[in-house]
């Protein structure tokens, strides 16, 4: 069994490699003054990243959990998912909210990719 | 590396195939008009169907991740799913509360099966 | 494919292996009268034992999902995580709020490791 972490930190590494996967931790936005969209577009961003350092990319993604701080929002969080996503790989999702760290992060996603 | 997905959206695949594993989509019922109890009869019934399309069954569930509108009411959505999982085989499984993409939708499922 | 179910109940398995992980149920604390940082505790140290059980341990963990009563409290689940997680493996971490099957119980923790 071979592990690999990525941007290790004092309490989680922002990704984990094992067996064939990669999990990434709850990414959140930094710019908190953005609404739902931007900071949607925000994390998508910071998970391309890390996905790029564990050697895969978005079309591999298995696997994502959304949760919003509303719900009522998540059209605003879709847009920007929709404009991200490979439509030709689409990942299983299920999307709930729930409160965050800090009020006004409106959105964190964690996901899972092979690689 | 490959990858398989079934019932593929705009949005998100009902489920991926990776590396021994299939990841679902949250489920969510379609009827919002029943209670919990008929809500997670429907929700795990999609899930016998998207494992099934994936060449798997509930027998070999290992993870389930269960969101109820309500926690109040987690006996309700436990008699369903007493009543449908393999008691020889009972997956790792947590259950919280969140607020769903729809204020009538009272439970969601989410889960990793081995095939 | 060869799976082993650790603890079983009626409603679920407190880990299951499948194909390189482990995949454990969410963990809550047994002595609900103490505060978030000891209810943590209790979590990790209920985590370990079935880790154990599973032929693996803490610095095998990939990915981690907590869910604290109120997000506000935090920095002391985060107190009780520093001290128990193994600083050259931290894990990829998703922490968010979300009410949990009995208003005392602060705090749950569910994860999976590779073994």
């Amino acid at each position: 069994m071979q592990l690999k972490r990525h941007d290790p930190g004092k309490f989680l590494s922002g990704a984990v490699e094992a067996n064939g996967f990669v999990f990434l931790a709850g990414q959140v936005p930094d710019d908190l003054d953005q609404g739902v969209r931007g900071q949607t577009e925000q994390v998508l961003a910071k998970i391309d990243a890390l996905l790029a350092k564990a050697g895969t990319n978005k079309s591999n993604i298995v696997w994502a959990n959304v949760w919003v701080a509303d719900i009522r929002a998540r059209d605003e969080m879709n847009a920007a998912w929709m404009a991200w996503m490979d439509p030709k790989n689409p990942p299983a999702r299920a999307t709930v909210e729930a409160k965050l760290a800090n009020p006004r992060i409106l959105v964190e996603i964690a996901c899972t990719a092979a690689k």
